[in-house]
C-alpha cells in the first residue's frame, strides 16, 4: 500500500520566515509568511523570483543569464548584470522582456557601460527581494507595486556611488535579425529631467511569440540628488549630455551620487506601455512617498487579500503550507493587468497581456483564478474579447501587445466556456460565441502559429488535420474539444444548428484514431495524409545520400531531431499522452480503448512505464482518468505519487516549466481535492492533502472541504456527504460550490466502492 | 478634325506668381513658381493645398471639413477649425490623418477650446500657404521642411494674442466605435516644457485602411515666451497646470501671448513618429533658425532640384507649364519618406508610408517617379521588401505604419517587376521574387483586405475568383497582370519552373470572358461561380417581402445599391472599362473583342458613350490601345481630347480623386508625349503638348523629345527619328532614355501610317 502525502522538508524556510517578520503587520491574515518565490527557481521551472503584486505589470529582479526566461540563473558563479523591470514567469522557448535594467555600482564618470557583480545573501520574499553585489558591497533590496519597482541600495560608506539605468539589456538578444524567437532592439531613449529624474523607454521587437514591437516607457525617481551623470548611445559615453534621442541605438544613464549624506539610497522606477508622462503618472499614484517598508506591506496585503480566500488546515505542515500558497502565487503572475495600459485602442476597459499560453494555463490556472478572484477572471475574459473585436483573434497566447503564438488548440474558446458553465456575470457572451465561431471557421491565412486555428481547412474538410500540416495530430484532438466548448455555448445560447454541428465535430479525434497496438495497449492518435493514408513513416535524415526513416508509433518523436520542434506531429508529447485527451468524451474514449480493464491497463502503463510527462500540461488531466471507470481511488494514488515524486517546498519544487502558474494551480487543486475539467462545470474529488479547506468566494459564500480522520495511513475516500446528505459521485458540479456548503469526505485506510457508480459526464455518455 | 491642345486660361495664375517673387532667389531654376498647389482643390481633386517637401512627412495646412480626406474645403464659408501637421493628397475614401491641430486667436484664459475662424486672402504656393482668419484679423502663413512645419502668424496689435496645439483633432472622426473607414481617437498627451516649449502626441486608430494604432509626436517651439497657459483633458480646462497626461482623453494647450513685443509670432512644430525628442532633434536638424524666408527658400530649392529634370519647352504657355510642374509636384507628395521615423523595427534602411495605394499609382506615378528620381524608386521599393519582411506581405496600400486595404490587384509587383525591367539597380530581386510569391501563393486569410491575394484560394484552383468573393472581377483581371508581372522576374533570375507557371496564369482574365453582346462589342469579364456557371443576375432588394434582381450586364453596377462599395464584382468600373485591362496582352484582348476592326469600334463606343471614366485609374491605359491596332494617331486624340476635357489649371482642373497625385502623373506623361505601360520596359508615344521636353537622367544621362513643327493644327506624329535614325514604332524602351538621346517627332496636320506596322508588345504576339 502507498503512503498518503509526504513532504520533503524544505530547509530554507525557516530562515526566510525569520527575515519576513521584519515587515509583517499585526492583525493580519499572513498567509504571504508561505510565499515562497524560489519555488521553482532551479530545474526547469523558470519562476520569476523578484517581488510582484498578483497580475503585476511590473516583475522587477536580477538578470543574470540572458538566455534565461526569467533573466535569471540559480548558479551563483553567474553574475548578476543588471535588475530588470519587466519578467514573465515560468515560461519556456526564447525569453521575452527583461526591460529597462538598473544596476548600482562603484564609480565615477568614465566607468564602463557593463557592470556585473556575483552575488550573496540572496532573499526572495512575497514583494520583497534583496542580495548582496559582492564585488562593490552594495546591498539591492526590490519591493514592487503593480506599475512601480521601488529600488534600496545600501552602499558601503567610503565608495563613490553610483547607478545605470540601461535602455539596451532585453533578454534573448540574438546578433542575427529576425532570429527565430529571439528579441530583437528596436529603439531607446534617455533623458536627464533633473538632479532626481530620468526618463525613456526601450522598444523591443520578437520573442517567443514573434511579436510586433513594444514599447517599455519608464520615469525614474532618486530620493537623493545625484551630482553627476554620463549617458550613452551606443557605445560611447557622454559625460553630462543630458538626452540621448532615439536613432535605433541602445541608450542609458550613469548617475553618480559621491556625495551621499547617508549609505542608503532608494529608487522608484515607474513603468507604463504608454508614455513616461504616464509611468511618472504611475509612481504619483501608486507610490507617492519613500517607505520601502510600506510598498512591502501593501504588496503583501494584495496577496493576503487573495489568499486568504482559500484557507487550508491551520496544522497543516509549514512544508505544505507553503507549497499550496506558493502555488496560488505562481498562478496569479500572469496574465498581467494592463487596464490603462493599452498603447494600441481606447482605454479603459479591462486590457490584459501576457496570456503565455493559453494552452498552458486554461486547463488548471484559469479555474483556480475563478475559483479565487471570479471579478478577475470575467475581466480577463472581458480583456480577451476585446483582443479579438480589435485584432480579429483571440489570443491562444499573447505577449507584448501581439498575439503569438499557437500551439495546438485556439483555447481562449475553453475559457470561455468554462465561464458560461460556470455562469460568471459580466460577460457578452453572443460576442464571445462570435469569437469562438471565427476560431473555428476562418482560416488564419498566412501565419497560422500567431492565432486562430492552423490547418483549419484541412480540419473544416477532412474532420481532421492531415500531415501536410505540422502538429497535426494534437490540432486534431485540441480542436475536437474547443469545438465541445464552442457547442456548449451555443447550445447555451440556443443557437441549435452551430451546437449541432460543433457537437458532431467534437468527435473529430477518432478520425485520428488508429487501432494499433503499443506496449499492450491499442488504438492511438495517428498521422494520416489527405487522402485518408495512415502514414507508417517520417523520413528523419540523409546519410550518404540515402533518407532513413523512422517508424511512427505511439512513442515516436518526430520532433526535434526529424523536424523542427514545432513541426512534429504532435507538439511536446507523444501519442500515448494525447490520445487520451479527449476531456468532454472520457466514455467513448474508455470505449476505444477497449473497455474499463484495458482501459485501467493503459492508464497504469502510461504511468508506470513513464510514459507520462509530468512536467507539461498534455497530461495534466491523465491521473483522474481512472474515476470515469469508476476507481477514483485509482486516480487519488496516482496523484499522490505524482505529487510525492515531483513536487515540494524547494527551489526545485516544480517538476517542469511553471508555465505561467500552470504546474503550480495543478498542484494547489490537488493538495484541495478537487480538480477542474475546464470548460465543464465540475471538479473531480479526490483525496486532499489537508484536513480542511474553505473557501471564500467573492459571491459571499464559503464552501468547505473535510477530509474526516485524514492520516498517512486513512488517505482514501470511503464516503462521503454534501451539504449532510450521502454524495456517492467522485465529481462536484461548481454550482454545489458557488452556492456554498460542506463536502465531507470521510477517510478510510482502504479504498471502499465510493464513486463506482455514478460516472463524471462524458459527452457520448449523456447522450445515450 | 479636332484641335490640338487647347487650355483654359487659369484666371489666378498672375496672382499668385507675383506673391511668388517675394521669396524666389536669383540665378537659380525657379520651376517652383508653375506650382499651384490649389489644381485640383476644388471638384473632386482632394488635394493636399499647403506646403509639403517632395515625399515630405510633414504636411501643415488649413483645416476646414473635418470629412474631407484633406482637411480642406474651397467653401469660405466653412471656417478653418485648425491647422494639423499631417495630410495626405488626393485620396478618397474614409480620411486619414488631420493630427496634431494648432490654431491661433485672440483670447485669455478660460477661452473655450474650440476655436474657429472664417478666412480670406487665402493663398497657396509651393512650400508656402497663407490666409487671413478674418475672426480675429490674424494672418497665418505656414512652410514647412521634411519633418517640421513652421508657422508665422501676425497679430492685430491691440489683441490678446494665443495659439492652442491640440492633440485631440483629426479627420474623419465618428461617436461609432469601430465605425469602417472612421478614425478613431486612442489617446494623446501634452506637456507644457517652458515658457517656449510644447511637446506630446496624438494616437490614433482606423481610417481609410483600418490601420492598427499610430503616435504622431510632436514639438513646439516660439520665438517668444508665452506668459501664461492653460491646458484641458477632454472638456475641462486647467489653468497654469503644465501636464496632461495620457488617460484616453482628448488633451490640448492654449498659450497665451500677451505681452508680445511684436505682433508677429512663429512657430515650430517638429513631428516625429518616434518620440517628442526626436521631433525636437527633427527641428534642431532641419531648421535650427527662426527665418520663415529661408525655409521657404529651402524647401523651393527642394523642388526646384527635382522639376529641373525635365525641362520643357520655355515658349510654353504658362497655363502649360503649370499644369505639367503641378503635376510632377502632385506625384512626388506620396509615398511619404519616414526613414529613420520608423517605429516597428530597426531605423536606418530607407522607410516609406502612406501608399495610397499603389493601386493607384503603380500605372504612372511610380514610372514618373522613375524617370525623374530613379534613386527614390528604390528606396521606395526596398521600404516595401522590408515591409515584406517584417509585417509578411507586400503592402497593397499601406497607411499610419500598418498595410491596408487592397482593392484588387497586388500590384507592388508591378512596382518590382517595373524596376527590373528597367534595371533599377540597388534591389534584392531575388527577395522581392519571394514576396511576389508569397502574394500569389499564400492565401491572406481572415482579413482578404488588407495585404495579399483576397479569393487566391479560387483564383489558384479554379484559375478565376467566383462570385462566392467580392471584386472577383477586378481581382482576376489584376491577378492575371501581377502573375505576368512575376513571370517576368521570374524568367529574368532563370526561376523557369515559377516563370511558365506565372505566365500561363497571366490568361486567366480568359477564364471570365463571356462572349456576350453589349452596346454593339462582343466579349466580356462577367461573373462566374465556382462551378463555372454564368451568373446572369444579382439580388439588389427585396420590397414586398420579394427579391428583386437586376441581370449582370456588362454596364450593370451591383455596388453600392445593391451590395456595398468594396462589394460590388468590380471595384469603382464597369465591365466595360474592365474587360480592357490586359496590359501585358493587348493582342490576345483584341483577338478575343473580335480583331481590328471591331476592337477601334469598341474602344470609339467606350469613349464617344461615356463609357470610360476619367476620373479613375481602371481605364489609365485604355486611351493608348489604338496603338495595338496600329493607330496611334486615334491614341493621341483621344487623349488630346481627354486632357482638354477634364484638366486645366483651375483649381478644379483634375478630374478625379487626384489619389497621390496618380491622376497628375498620367497627365505629366501624356504632356510629355510618352507613357509607360508599367510592369513592362515601354513608353507608348503619342503627340505631346511641348514642342521639346528634355528629361535630365540621374545617370547623367538626357534624353530629349522634341515635337518639329507642333501647332495647333499640326497635331498628328508624321514620322520619327531616334538618335537620328528612323524609329517607326509608336513606343520606345525605357534602355532607349536610360542611355540618353534624342527623340524627333515630325508633326503634320493629318494623320501618317506612322507606328501602323511595328505594334507594341504583347505576351501572345511575342509567342507567336
Amino acid at each position: 500500500m502507498r503512503r498518503c502525502f509526504v513532504f520533503k522538508p524544505a530547509l530554507q524556510i525557516g530562515f526566510f520566515v525569520s527575515v519576513l517578520l521584519l515587515f509583517t503587520v499585526k492583525g493580519r491574515a499572513q498567509y504571504h509568511q508561505y510565499i515562497d518565490p524560489l519555488i521553482g527557481s532551479e530545474g526547469s521551472g523558470n519562476v520569476f523570483i523578484g517581488p510582484s503584486c498578483p497580475y503585476g505589470m511590473v516583475k522587477p529582479g536580477p538578470d543574470c543569464n540572458k538566455a534565461a526566461n526569467n533573466g535569471y540563473s540559480p548558479d551563483k558563479d553567474k553574475p548578476i548584470y543588471g535588475f530588470s523591470q519587466i519578467h514573465v514567469s515560468g515560461t519556456g522557448g526564447g525569453p521575452k522582456y527583461g526591460n529597462v535594467s538598473v544596476m548600482p555600482f562603484n564609480g565615477t564618470e568614465g566607468s564602463s557601460i557593463k557592470q556585473e557583480s556575483l552575488r550573496d545573501n540572496e532573499i526572495a520574499k512575497a514583494g520583497y527581494y534583496s542580495v548582496l553585489l559582492k564585488k562593490w558591497n552594495i546591498k539591492t533590496e526590490i519591493t514592487t507595486s503593480p506599475k512601480v519597482a521601488f529600488y534600496r541600495f545600501v552602499f558601503d560608506k567610503k565608495n563613490n556611488k553610483a547607478v545605470k539605468i540601461d535602455g539596451g539589456e532585453f533578454l534573448g538578444e540574438k546578433a542575427i535579425p529576425d532570429y527565430r524567437e529571439a528579441q530583437q532592439f528596436v529603439g531607446s531613449e534617455i533623458q536627464i529631467l533633473s538632479n532626481t529624474e530620468v526618463s525613456g523607454y526601450t522598444k523591443i521587437r520578437g520573442g517567443w511569440n514573434n511579436g510586433a514591437a513594444y514599447t517599455v516607457y519608464f520615469h525614474v525617481v532618486f530620493n537623493h540628488p545625484f551630482k553627476k551623470f554620463s549617458t550613452w548611445k551606443g557605445e560611447q559615453l557622454f559625460t553630462g549630455k543630458n538626452t540621448q534621442v532615439d536613432e535605433g541605438k541602445k541608450t542609458g544613464a550613469q548617475l553618480f551620487f559621491d556625495a551621499l549624506q547617508t549609505d542608503t539610497l532608494e529608487m522608484k522606477v515607474g513603468i507604463s506601455y504608454v508614455s513616461t508622462l504616464k509611468a511618472k503618472q504611475n509612481i504619483d499614484t501608486e507610490i507617492p512617498h519613500w517607505s520601502f517598508e510600506k510598498t512591502v506591506n501593501e504588496t503583501r496585503a494584495r496577496w493576503d487579500d487573495l489568499l486568504k480566500r482559500i484557507e487550508i488546515d491551520n496544522d497543516a505542515a509549514l512544508s505544505q503550507k507553503t507549497m499550496f500558497y506558493t502555488a496560488l502565487y505562481h498562478t496569479m503572475l500572469m496574465p498581467v493587468d494592463r487596464t490603462n495600459e493599452n498603447p494600441l485602442w481606447e482605454n479603459g476597459t479591462p486590457y490584459y497581456d501576457d496570456f503565455y499560453a493559453i494552452w498552458d494555463t486554461f486547463r488548471s490556472s484559469h479555474p483556480l483564478i475563478t475559483l479565487i478572484n471570479e471579478s478577475r477572471q470575467v475581466d480577463i475574459i472581458n480583456a480577451l474579447l476585446q483582443i479579438y473585436q480589435h485584432d480579429g483573434y483571440l489570443p491562444d497566447a499573447r505577449s507584448g501587445n501581439s498575439n503569438g503564438r499557437t500551439q495546438g488548440g485556439s483555447n481562449a474558446e475553453v475559457l470561455i466556456a468554462d465561464a458560461y458553465v460556470k455562469k460568471l456575470k459580466g460577460i457578452n457572451y453572443s460576442q464571445a460565441l462570435e469569437a469562438m465561431l471565427k476560431d473555428a471557421t476562418v482560416p488564419p491565412g498566412d501565419n497560422e502559429e500567431k492565432e486562430g486555428r492552423g490547418g483549419l481547412t484541412d480540419y473544416n474538410s477532412l474532420g481532421y488535420v492531415s500531415n501536410r500540416f505540422v502538429r497535426a495530430g494534437n490540432r486534431t484532438v485540441e480542436y475536437a474539444y474547443d469545438d465541445y466548448c464552442l457547442a456548449t455555448v451555443a447550445h447555451g445560447l440556443n443557437r441549435q444548428g452551430e451546437y449541432r454541428r460543433f457537437l458532431g465535430q467534437s468527435n473529430n479525434w477518432q478520425n485520428l484514431w488508429r487501432p494499433i497496438e503499443d506496449n499492450g495497449s491499442k488504438g492511438f492518435i495517428m498521422p494520416k495524409d489527405a487522402s485518408g493514408k495512415w502514414i507508417d513513416s517520417i523520413q528523419c535524415d540523409v546519410s550518404n545520400g540515402k533518407a532513413n526513416y523512422i517508424p511512427y508509433t505511439p512513442l515516436a518523436q518526430d520532433w526535434p531531431v526529424c523536424v523542427c520542434w514545432w513541426c512534429g506531429f504532435f507538439y511536446e508529447a507523444s501519442s500515448w499522452e494525447y490520445s487520451l485527451y479527449v476531456p468532454h468524451d472520457v466514455a467513448a474514449l474508455i470505449k476505444n480503448c477497449g473497455g474499463n480493464g484495458a482501459f485501467e491497463r493503459r492508464l497504469n502503463t502510461l504511468f508506470d512505464k513513464g510514459l507520462y510527462n509530468v512536467g507539461n500540461e498534455p497530461s495534466f488531466l491523465s491521473p483522474n482518468l481512472y474515476h470515469w471507470i469508476g476507481r477514483p481511488d485509482l486516480s487519488s494514488v496516482r496523484i499522490r505519487e505524482i505529487i510525492n515524486k515531483n513536487y515540494n517546498a524547494s527551489r526545485s519544487g516544480i517538476p517542469g516549466n511553471d508555465d505561467s502558474g500552470a504546474m503550480s494551480s495543478w498542484l494547489a487543486f490537488h493538495l484541495i481535492g478537487i480538480y477542474p475539467n475546464a470548460g465543464q462545470s465540475y471538479y473531480l474529488i479526490n483525496a486532499p492533502a489537508f484536513k480542511q479547506t474553505l473557501i471564500h468566494q467573492e459571491n459571499g459564500n464559503g464552501f468547505s472541504i473535510k477530509a474526516i480522520g485524514l492520516s498517512d495511513k486513512k488517505c482514501y475516500i470511503q464516503s462521503a456527504t454534501l451539504n449532510g446528505k450521502p454524495f456517492n459521485q467522485s465529481w462536484i458540479e461548481h454550482s454545489d460550490i458557488a452556492n456554498g456548503g460542506e463536502l465531507v469526505l470521510q477517510m478510510a485506510a482502504k479504498p471502499s466502492g465510493w464513486g463506482s457508480v455514478v460516472l463524471p459526464p462524458s459527452a457520448s455518455a449523456d447522450h445515450n
